[in-house]
């Protein structure tokens, strides 16, 4: 019987195969108390279990192929971090020794504990690392059951239908994404994760069609099921019919010829038909992320997330040491191209300060509390410290400092002082930097753009961020799903605050770029260039299909159907000025 | 040695006066197991002492005279209810049967449970009701032990110094709050309690001064200390240099004054000095608000919230019938006059829900999810109920529909539609309702004021709900007291978009208000008449201070400066614009 499912679409693409079924981990484990004389065995059967893991972890890592994803060798290293963390390593010996709890039980108690506490992080990048601690934890399980992994049992099967095979899971560790992705699977279901879930990432960075969040994926496709899995629009059909499956081979084929033609793009110049040089810029995460921005052909880093030096630290960011040296790293694989390093842009709830802390509470609404530069300018020895950080990068390449959710004048003002401070600590410590470092605001809260102005005189430079754009314009949390269906780019308030931002900028004489996702959707490249916009940064995976639909655009030809875009504010009418947009 | 403490300013004037000190109630009560045959006594005891209470209620209920404000008289009902819910009832018994915990313990135990459980909520209004909750506990444990009131101390007092003391308390009990009453104290000084506490909605109704959430107030000021309430600022002066009090003496006796004049211009037309006619609209919480609505002069209720209806329900709202009988209560309580009825704006978090369910999650970012508008187009039978209960107290006067939250086209049809349903289903029934009645809908999300030819065409009037809009323009929850210095009325973009939302509805013919506490600041009094408001709603104590303000004003004067307010975008522009606005 054919059915289909629906998920978040995470990675582009359509696959066409049999189901490969991953049984979830066994984490229902026996419960006992163990008895004094014994504890010292228990723990020392922890510490077997935690060393087998730890030379898993490292020969997996050894294996990783020149050309592997840097996704992937960075989310081994997370595992790795992970597995060393006294949260979970300490505390569950406590559990042991305090509650006689077997080692299984401490575990799973202690997971549970670290789960709740992650579901209350704001930030989606780090909450969904809760997955990732999940998957250590049944990593340590399985070593002391003695079971192989999910990716050495894909080992036995059959190896020529390998290539035609999908993995169906609950969830895929990245270390199992790693092997699987030397065995070429040709597409991802899973019943768990988001956009930001590493098998997205990683599937993204792959190049492999993936569909995570495909609620009870895996309890109702079948081992060797025939499956289809449409990763533009997060579909799974199970079983298909005939006439579906030709027509999904068919389109298969033809974005297959697409991707080859995209692949030639790589090396001509950004500019539309008309002439109008564009800048496509990358979206990074880790420093490693930034050889995957070159190899797309971005002509630099437009925005380099922080929020990974939170990784390894409970309640504040690194030293300032250890962020010059990530910071550093990004820049000089830049090569000399520029790289926008944003502030920390987390909240006060501290994420990983969270974990273990009991009676922790977070803010009522973290999304409208003290996060990101609020926090910074409350933290200003912390801030101090990353901004020296920064500057110091400035030395070894082309540095831009971005920093996110300003809306008052006396914020960016405190902002500026403190970027005049770290640079006169840096000075009379004798440390070099670049003195004509960029200065850059994001516009993400509705009263920036409204305010523009504010920041005009300011800022060197602008960069909208659409995620959280949209997210205070529409008071929409996307991350909530009851909610979620209600967030809208194309709502006409998201799109005049967009336009008149791009319009007072270059009035004024400041670049602006948009940075959120927006910029790397092929199907809105007409509209924001049409609003004025040449500087689009994205995720790499994103660069070369939105730099075809630009090499393809007449600016001229769009002023027209991008002003009636503008002038509509019905849904309908908004839909068909698109409609003319994408016919021009 | 004097010392100044600050607070949130709740019920303006000036108080002088000797600290009069409220002792805490005894929450450190005893902790025993009870044995088995000594349970039912147990209950037996936890009965009687709940009797004890309901009588205590009854009598206060009977004693209140008919001036007594109506706030004090609802504030008890709500201590009847919460005396009798189950939550508190019902689950503290079984504390007792199933753990044998003494009944001091088993409440103090059913205490906490229920008191996370209000942290968790999002309205303000209703989480603050977790203080209700505990002053019924302590009513309880009071009657356990046998001890007298707090107001009973009071009685012992020396009568004839009553009249210049000042009440300093950990927090102050609705029913306290009445007793003081009629002894006429001179302010009210709480460590506790926020803007919608039920000490400052008292206060502002007995028009008696106060500062709550002044933090530690109550261990820091001694019995006897002289003190001035500066309920304006929030401030508490503690044993001011004789200078201080001669400053604050003289300000007090001008506002007397003041006042006085203010009395006078109850029964004056509200028109500008050059002749324009001005609305001055009432917000009520409950039906019975609606009498101090007419008695301060208003020509009507701007918004009449229904969270009031959540109070004995655990997680719907009442029964039709109940619904109706409450709507049509202030319907014939304004006589004719028109009242505004907001539709319900609590989020899907059900906050009486979740008092007592245990494993209750609420969403990350409430303000930003399923909430007003919504929840109830996610609950269409439960917004049906509510749309037939408004309907049907349309027969009885001049109703208005007013919607929260909107923001989305398909939201306002929607919305529309199931008022066409609800219609039908009363015209099926054959209940009157009057056809006409009018369908507005809150400006308070950006997008809202931003994509407001949405609205203009579909609505038949329109009223901006300031702190919510500021709330999302600034990305700042003001309940967050991290952040909420950042919580700016003044901000430019704040401002455009006020102004923007009254020339454009002006311009579609579309009559609008302001109902967030901007309309009642009579310092922002000007600034919206410049503007072009011409329908002000608040509290209906801050009615005369705006209306002094409007007599006034003379429209013509204000233009220049009110446009060179909205020009300005730096902050010192902005206040050097009001000032010049204040002296015209």
């Amino acid at each position: 019987m054919s059915f289909s499912l629906h998920g978040i679409p995470v990675s582009r693409g359509i696959a066409i195969g049999r189901a490969y079924l991953i049984a979830p981990a066994a984490l229902d484990v026996d419960h006992y108390l163990v008895e004094p004389p014994q504890i010292e065995g228990e723990i020392e059967r922890f510490r077997a279990a935690l060393k087998a893991v730890q030379s898993e972890l490292e020969r997996l890592s050894e294996d990783l192929s020149a050309d592997a994803p840097s996704e992937v060798g960075a989310f081994i290293n997370v595992h790795t971090m992970i597995l060393n963390d006294a949260m979970l390593v300490q505390e569950t010996m406590d559990l042991i020794r305090t509650r006689r709890y077997n080692v299984e039980w401490a575990l799973t108690e202690q997971l549970e504990r670290l789960s709740r506490h992650f579901d209350d992080i704001e930030d989606e990048y780090l909450r969904e690392r809760k997955a990732d601690v999940q998957q250590v934890v049944e990593r340590i399980l399985k070593a002391l059951a003695g079971a192989s992994s999910a990716a050495a049992l894909v080992d036995g099967a059959n190896g020529d239908a390998r290539d035609e095979m999908i993995v169906v899971a609950h969830d895929i560790s990245p270390a199992d994404m790693l092997q699987f992705k030397t065995q070429t699977f040709q597409g991802f279901v899973t019943d768990l994760g988001g956009r930001t879930s590493h098998t997205a990432i990683v599937a993204r960075s792959l190049g492999i069609p993936a569909a995570v969040g495909v609620a009870h994926a895996s309890a109702l496709i079948r081992q060797d099921d025939l499956i289809i899995v449409d990763g533009d629009h997060g579909i799974v059909i199970v079983d298909p019919a005939p006439i579906v499956l030709e027509e999904y081979s068919y389109r298969q084929s033809e974005k297959l010829l697409e991707q080859k033609k995209l692949q030639r793009l790589k090396f001509s110049p950004t500019q539309t038909l008309c002439g109008t040089k564009i800048s496509l810029l990358a979206n990074i995460e880790l420093p490693e992320d930034a050889r995957a921005a070159v190899e797309a052909g971005a002509v630099g880093v437009g925005l380099f997330r922080t929020e990974f030096l939170f990784m390894n630290h409970k309640d504040r960011l690194p030293e300032e040491e250890e962020q010059f040296e990530a910071y550093k790293r990004a820049v000089e694989l830049m090569g000399g191209l520029p790289v926008t390093i944003r502030t920390i842009d987390v909240g006060a709830d501290k994420p990983l300060d969270a974990i273990g802390a009991e009676g922790y509470e977070s803010a009522p609404n973290p999304a409208l509390g003290l996060r990101a530069i609020r926090w910074s300018l409350s933290e200003p020895q912390m801030f101090l410290t990353q901004l020296r950080a920064i500057l110091r990068a400035s030395a070894f390449g082309q540095v831009r400092i971005l920093v996110p959710m300003l809306a008052h004048a006396q914020e960016i003002d405190q902002t500026l002082d403190l970027i005049r401070e770290a640079k006169r600590q840096l000075d009379d410590a004798g440390l070099p930097y670049d003195p004509g470092v960029r200065i850059g605001a994001m516009i993400e809260i509705p009263a920036a753009a409204i305010a523009l102005p504010l920041f005009l005189k300011r800022v060197d430079f602008l960069s909208i961020g659409t995620n959280d754009l949209i997210q205070y314009t529409l008071a929409i949390d996307r991350a909530d799903n009851a909610v979620a269906h209600l967030y809208d780019p194309l709502h006409p308030a998201v799109l005049h605050l967009i336009a008149f931002t791009l319009r007072e900028a270059k009035r004024a004489g400041v670049s602006v770029s948009v940075c959120g996702e927006m910029a790397g959707d092929p199907q809105l490249t007409r509209l924001l260039l049409g609003m004025g916009l040449t500087e689009f940064s994205m995720h790499p995976s994103q660069l070369l299909v939105v730099k075809q639909e630009i090499l393809r655009a007449n600016l001229p030809m769009l002023e027209k159907p991008v002003a009636d875009v503008l002038a509509a504010f019905e849904p309908e009418e908004v839909q068909a000025a698109l409609r003319c947009l994408g016919q021009v």
